[in-house]
């Protein structure tokens, strides 16, 4: 029997995946599982862009164009100015999925053995690209109790190699929930520029930004032009992860070349997701504003709520709809697989994601769990208590 | 300013992207371009497919599942039983277009630097998978003379080193129409299993079929279980070549658990091109029987106007919608550009891919150009007088 490559074997696996089977279990059980473990919103996606679908007139699916048609880049371009990020349509290759547009990254930046750094804990798929690329991930730790701040700049630097090629960060941050301040972002900038390197930011949470904080993009950063890559998304903005659209933006035109000839090789992003995503730029603030106004609602009960719990410690997420809880259990994995399969409060319980596959260091955030705070409100108070009454239990 | 990477340098352009502004020159200047360059058939998309995404009632568009919907895999089975292929839900990973099956194939079976041993002229993007996975191409040249046949066995053994880790096929052929017999594709499974290679075949023009040809399938071979891998679309079966869905067929367990790790990084198929993609497998045979009617029309059509023309040599396809042809030009690639940039007859041209860009070796297939037969025969027609008058016209 022919051997499957050494990459295939090493290809990390989703860190909720083995729990799967077990929520499967509780539910055939009779038991209710509140997911906390995904970055699935229950968010309505705008009807302009579900109208946009049922009213299109194709009679022939074609290919679209490789790097995204026309207009929809425009229009893409249009939304970015209304942001203050100020690029044209041939700065854009629209991808399938922000998951796309990191891979075709990664493939234009780096050959295999190269580095690239991220701070850490990181958006678990990070890996599956850089294995997928051959490229080997660089982690810099960010700290619960800094809130997940951006490490020091001599973090970074300690680790800076001939073979590194890139800073990657998300911004506002899946699983942290940090948002990164203008200081934090210039800071960056000046490291790249000093070094030579790629910053690239994962900004698919941009309008998830709270508390009255303004997300600074690094397309602003005067002087970056050359280092800066954006990785985009509707997936979360206009709750479409279906629909598999996202772009990289550059200014940089050699990565947009060759960008663009990895988009040419798998032909084109899917027709009917771009014509719902660029229906969804006419989504009217109004959409925004409930959502924003809904997360914050969430975001706030989940973290009051897990206050409340003895010997539980929080990141307040200032972005995004995650955020990363300290447990009083030595082992999360255990923990989150016994609350699927042991545990239940009223017949109800709680699927949440082990941290540790969002850490690329060996042994750290072990005790941590991912929470998205992606249910109504009163979902959220039931998970909570189940959470209570469970780590209650857990421990004898 | 930061170097991009040795991989995004090597990427291979598309074979007809250099010709694109030329073709959009042409058409400013009023003259009318048939083109002959890429597989984008004028077919209609089945209305049961159409309508399924019409009538989608989605209130929230959600990522589906990374291997795809279970219902539609199940349906996917179903398919292929009616094929006299037995292989069962679990066998199959959806991808988003057959692109992405090749893409994730070539990870799960080859690390960088491995080898994969392929028939040329071949499907180009082959090349872009391929360096994309840091995979080397090893072409074994398959003739025009001999209509492009397997080329004999020997020639393959002569390639195999301890890098080979499999054999990859297309079947009906692109860019050359060929259709492999039942004995072919047992020599092939021969070699496979004797050198424990993965034997890949890349089935996506499976229907396309022609003179009553059955189309064997490797998924049919006997005792091959462990090596065959299987891509496959529904961007030509249903000319639905926008909705991005194709999938890995494999009853290799260990390869489609590591291809199911490379679907999860990237989350899931899109859910509007699944949904039209579940409901085109209702189309009814009648479809199927009109639309091979009319390729082989066109075929016949085709390939009896270019025999008309002295000094051209035409391979006769026995499946797919292209052929190649050899012309008495030394150098298809300018003459492909000269036929947009200075030639028309009353106001026509027309666009050709030529075919250097689908073999590996270098020098080779310089004096030969790819048609897709995906116009209707009068165009067909008019643009075989267009090479005629063009190829007289060149000569001086
Ligand atoms: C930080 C981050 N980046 C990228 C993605 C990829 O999303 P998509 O491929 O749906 O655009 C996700 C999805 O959860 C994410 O959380
Ligand atoms: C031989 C072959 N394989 C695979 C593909 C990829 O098609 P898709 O990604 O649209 O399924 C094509 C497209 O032209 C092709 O000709």
């Amino acid at each position: 029997m022919p051997a499957i490559s050494n990459k295939g074997l090493k290809m990390p696996e989703s860190p909720i995946r083995k729990l799967v089977p077990f929520a499967e279990d509780a539910k055939k059980k009779g038991i209710k599982v509140y997911h906390l473990n995904i970055g699935q919103p229950d968010i309505r996606t705008p009807q302009v862009a579900l109208d946009a679908i049922k009213n299109n007139d194709i009679a022939v699916l074609e290919y679209s164009r490789s790097e995204g048609s026309e207009v929809y880049r425009e229009k893409i371009a249009a939304y970015y100015d209304s942001k203050n990020i100020k690029v044209s349509a041939t700065d854009i290759i629209v991808t399938t999925g922000g998951s796309e547009a990191l891979f075709f990254t990664m493939g234009t930046i780096a050959d295999a053995g190269d580095e690239i750094i991220i701070p850490e804990p990181f958006y678990a798929n990070y890996n599956g690209f850089a294995t997928a690329s051959g490229v080997n991930v660089v982690p810099v730790v960010s700290k619960i109790d800094d809130n997940f701040a951006l490490p020091p700049i001599e973090e970074f630097e300690k680790l800076i190699s001939p073979k590194t090629k890139a800073i990657l960060i998300c911004n506002p941050g899946n699983p942290t929930g940090y948002l990164y301040s203008r200081e934090e972002i210039l800071k960056l900038a000046e490291i790249a520029k000093k070094h030579n390197l790629f910053l690239i930011a994962d900004e698919v949470y941009r309008e998830f930004a709270y508390d009255g904080a303004e997300h600074y993009s690094i397309m602003q950063v005067e002087g970056l032009e050359e280092h800066a890559i954006m990785i985009d998304s509707v997936s979360k903005r206009y709750s479409m992860c279906g629909a598999r659209i996202g772009c990289i933006v550059s200014r940089n035109k050699e990565v947009i070349a060759s960008a663009l000839k990895f988009a040419q090789a798998r032909l084109s992003p899917p027709t009917f997701a771009q014509i719902a995503s660029e229906a969804a730029l006419d989504t009217p603030q109004s959409y925004f504003d409930e959502v924003i106004t809904e997360y914050v609602a969430r975001r706030n009960t989940l973290v009051s709520e897990l206050e409340k719990i003895e010997n539980v410690k929080v990141a307040r997420p200032k972005g995004a709809f995650y955020c990363i809880a300290e447990l009083p259990v030595d082992d999360a994995d255990d923990f989150a697989q016994w609350l699927l399969e042991k545990f239940h409060l009223n017949n109800e319980t709680i699927m949440v994601a082990p941290a540790a596959g969002f850490y690329s260091t060996k042994g750290i955030g072990k005790n941590q769990v991912r929470i998205a705070y992606v249910l109504k409100e009163e979902d959220l108070i039931k998970s909570v208590a189940v959470l209570k009454a469970a780590l209650e239990a857990y421990k004898s």
